[in-house]
């Protein structure tokens, strides 16, 4: 038995025999299990490649070989193996390692990334830095079903498809439909019923364009393909598959293969999503993908949630539900977030008022404003880092056409553990220039849904974004009827005077104004607090109230484009001599930390700011 | 004959016979020629739909049917066919008519954009009010082999695939191949000899992938297609293909049974672009699709440049071709505007130091980061408004891992006749917050010049951006000279104080710091001048300097993460009192008119603001 901690290179596994390979298979599945059931991360994903990524390291020379995970959160098994073992029990914690590859842990990760679907075009460019004369070995990608379908993906397929000249090899890692171990050996490749059999589970949260991608990449890349009897027909790729992705006897074959011809190769290899882990191998809908810590044997979660609070993507989910009830205009579109964003339910209660385009943040945003151009309500829940993704669409079409799409902008601001990648630090940067946007964030649940009502009846992009983390529920406590006050006088743009304006006064924005009005009234400080919820447009005639005295202005984004710098300006222009203390993130790529660690290290707690003021 | 400038609806068309119409097309051919080669504009892609066009309103009945063009660039006899042959002579200028589709011109242009490839989305998004009951009768795309190659609408392409209960017709304009006469009776559809005998032009200009998407759709929409016998495959399209796009009575019958069909239509229409004008059809590498005023018996420009003077594409691609010359790592990477960046030259003389990827700014940036990380300097070319669909990756793999890659923006700033959607207004907004990035603008090519030296030798993403207008060559005029001292000492984010620090000071950068010492200098004013080439990083030393003092700062971009935002912010931090003026867009969507009108009407005219500080 391996000590999986011992290893330092992935040189060794070229020395065992396939039945020890085997062994360490069922060895590194179970570490995963046990190391994220106390960590949290990517289950299903990892658990899924064990095989496959042996395989590959059995066959291939890395780094020499470039092996280019796409998104990067199915890497643990190539960590384990490229030396990181022992690092486990810190994964995706303050210092830790990274939950995605990263450069910075080992050479062996060739290819970083956290937003998916880049790995194809990645490998073009790997191709053309070898055709320019660097040493490169072979350029191997490993992509999943849904990515590849991304759009990004799609036009690199059909970019190297043309470079005769280039060879890369590209491996479908399609864990969406499982493995029937008696259709390996039948002539037909897709069985069709069985697809359609297992289909009808994801029907509701994924289109039917899986399988007709399927159909696309068989018709497309071949015409007809049988299992061992590979057919090169016109396009550049030869292609073979299914192949059952924890066959390693299998794997080792067709990477072989691979390795040894000089065309482009593209194998289509089916794998378990949670393979080893009943519970994970069972889910449907993805509750496995991403987790928290978890009993191994209950499969239930450690991780509690207060009574009398729920999660901000929950609340924001049921508000969304509601309102879809009342009004059959709105129409809700995900991007592949469907669990992500907590929108299960949604799809169970109105199925006809929710589409999920698959990882197509700019096909959501197109086909948006098209509906909203005919009368519909479509609504947008995304996270704040894949929002990005559309940003010539919320541009060129929704902000220069003013199209009344509302976007329920989830994991805004600081994001604790996935790190650098999926940080919400940058979308009131890419969202404040856009003309016609209206970017809000309320400081809880009742707030949210005053500024939900205001935004179905604005005719005007609306945007309305909410943290990580959790909130508590909506309802008749003190301090929502306290609130109510001001919710049903809300007006577009307008501040709210939380507590009364002072010679020393903080602005912010969304829950941390609830810790600031709490750390205020403990200490009993003369300290006056804004909730600015409107970002854009800012409450200008609250700004002039505000001249000649002193503003902390809070933010959990970046400073470029945030609300200090409209501030600023406007102060600046306007000479109102407002003395600014500003506090905000220098840098938007913020590195894993629970939320609290984060904000200490950067200067941003807000008990010890306001121990400034004292 | 008809008189184009009665036509007020296309219902008049039903009327016609084939001949008519065959007579009408003829007609409205020489109208877009001639009226362009007076005007301007888009030729090549409208003289080759005419016929198509007509077709299309002949067959369905729009507003209620959604003709759906893809850019709007090719929309010229759409519009005259829907009333607005009138104002043709003021195409593309101030007040006049637009050179795409827009929804304030006509309720026919039912899909208003300038970017390419967002038609199938929004055929998608008109589907679903569709199916959510909204009054709509056919949805049909018109989009162009280029745009559909582009990752958003191959990825709405497979999205649209796998919604069998909804029908849209997408009509493929396929004319980068001429139609041969003897094709089309012939069982094989697409002569391969043929493709590649034509393509051989081509492909240095556009990668072989043109070729490959058609064996991608040949094989992917259908298995085997043969012309008047369609067969309907497991893909949710019926095929047709290909169709002579210039035959009326073929086009007629298609889109009877386009419309008369109750699945999804992929009609793949052959069309000559350039249609019925020699120069225009035998043009091979893009110079007629766009074109300014030109004689039209000689095909010769009328557009005169004063001697001593270039376009800045052309400067800085000579500039390019210069430095790739003497280095042979620097790799230049297009997305489909080889013609628009001046780039010929370059593809003449260094064929392997340059790739066109398509329109996929998206695969342009992260091809460019892997070459980066292998050494290889990726140097890309692109429009300002066009660099924007590539903002995720900006953010996530060139920001975030500090990627050497060189951007040269062009037509950054404000773009004359091309409208809302081509403004280069936006990217100092959308770069600026970006860490990493240094964004520079020169004033003239020799600062361009040691900008692009500092950009090879600096080891972070590097903006070099310059406008759609003229400037002077590169020569060691007096001008250039005196320059040569500042450049000779450049240093990364050192601004040059071009006429000493005065009470009053301008800040500005590009081109149009020469305007502003030219005036200031002929008007003997005591006006200090700094050349902020480095919009970021700024010069904060230089700041300082003028604490107490009064600036003027002029940007012809919007406000929003503007140099302006960030000297105030800096400004207010570190109370400086600086007395800023500023000047620059309060929006970024600007329409048409020259660059001398648009400024003059918003305030940003030189001299005027000048006059202001006498």
């Amino acid at each position: 038995m391996i000590k999986l901690e011992d290893i330092t290179s992935p040189e060794f596994l070229k020395d065992l025999s396939i039945s020890e390979l085997e062994d360490l298979a069922k060895q590194i599945q179970t570490y995963i299990l046990e190391t994220v059931s106390k960590t949290g991360g990517h289950l299903s994903s990892n658990l899924g490649v064990v095989e496959l990524t042996i395989a590959l390291h059995y066959i291939f020379s890395s780094p020499h070989d470039k092996i280019i995970f796409d998104v990067g959160h199915q890497g643990y098994t190539h960590k384990i193996l490229t030396g990181r073992a022992k690092d486990f029990p810190s994964l995706r914690q303050k210092g830790g390692l990274s939950g995605f590859l990263k450069y910075s842990e080992s050479g062996h990760d060739v290819w970083e990334a956290g937003h998916s679907s880049t790995s194809i075009a990645a490998a073009c460019g790997f191709l053309e830095a070898k055709a320019s004369g660097k040493d490169i070995g072979e350029v191997i990608v490993v992509i999943g079903d849904g990515a590849i379908q991304n759009g990004l993906a799609l036009s690199s397929l059909n970019y190297l498809a043309g470079k005769t000249d280039q060879k890369a090899i590209i491996i479908l890692n399609d864990n969406e439909m499982s493995i029937s171990k008696n259709v390996g050996g039948l002539a037909k490749i897709f069985n069709n019923i069985r697809i359609k059999k297992s289909y009808r589970f994801l029907k509701r949260i994924t289109p039917r364009f899986i399988k007709h991608l399927f159909d696309w990449l068989k018709r497309g890349l071949i015409s007809i393909a049988y299992k061992e009897r590979p057919l090169t027909l016109g396009a550049e790729y030869k292609y073979f598959g299914p192949i059952d992705g924890h066959d390693l006897k299998t794997l080792i074959k067709y990477f072989t293969f691979a390795r040894n011809t000089n065309r482009s190769v593209f194998l289509h290899i089916k794998t378990t999503k949670g393979k080893g882990y009943p519970f994970a191998e069972s889910d449907k809908i993805g509750t496995w993908h991403g987790v928290g810590p978890f009993d191994i044997a209950t499969g239930k979660s450690l991780k509690e949630i207060k009574p009398g609070y729920t999660s901000w993507s929950i609340g924001i989910s049921e508000l969304l539900l509601k309102k879809a009830k009342a009004n059959p205009q709105i129409k809700v579109i995900s991007s592949a977030t469907i669990c992500g964003s907590e929108l299960n339910e949604f799809v169970q209660e109105l199925p006809n008022q929710i589409i999920d385009v698959g990882i197509g943040e700019e096909n959501a945003v197109i086909m948006a404003t098209a509906m909203a151009k005919e009368g519909l309500i479509p609504i947008i829940p995304i996270y704040s880092t894949f929002l990005q993704r559309a940003y010539d669409e919320l541009n060129h079409d929704v902000a220069r056409t003013c199209a009344h799409i509302i976007f329920l902008v989830d994991r805004a601001g600081i994001v604790p553990a996935d790190g650098s990648t999926h940080q919400g630090t940058f979308d009131i940067a890419f969202l404040s220039h856009l003309p016609n946007f209206i970017i809000t964030m309320p400081k809880d649940l009742t707030e949210a849904e005053a500024l939900f009502d205001l935004a179905l009846k604005t005719k005007a992009p609306f945007v309305i974004r909410y943290p990580k983390y959790n909130t508590k529920k909506q309802e008749t406590t003190s301090e929502s009827l306290m609130t109510k006050s001001f919710v049903t006088k809300m007006t577009l743009g307008k501040w709210e005077e939380l507590l009364p304006i002072q010679a020393i006064n903080v602005i912010a924005y969304g829950p941390v104004v609830n810790k600031f009005k709490e750390i205020i009234t403990e200490e009993k400080m003369n300290i006056g607090l804004i909730n600015a919820l409107f970002i854009k447009p800012m409450d200008t005639t609250f700004l002039e109230r505000l001249a000649n005295k002193k503003v902390i202005i809070y933010e959990e984004v970046i400073g470029e484009g945030s609300l200090t710098q409209a501030i600023a300006y406007y102060n600046t222009l306007h000479k109102l001599a407002i003395d600014i203390d500003a506090y905000h993130l220098e840098n938007g790529f913020l590195e894993a930390g629970t939320v609290k660690q984060i904000k200490k290290e950067l200067g941003l707690d807000i008990r010890d700011i306001i121990e400034k003021y004292r």
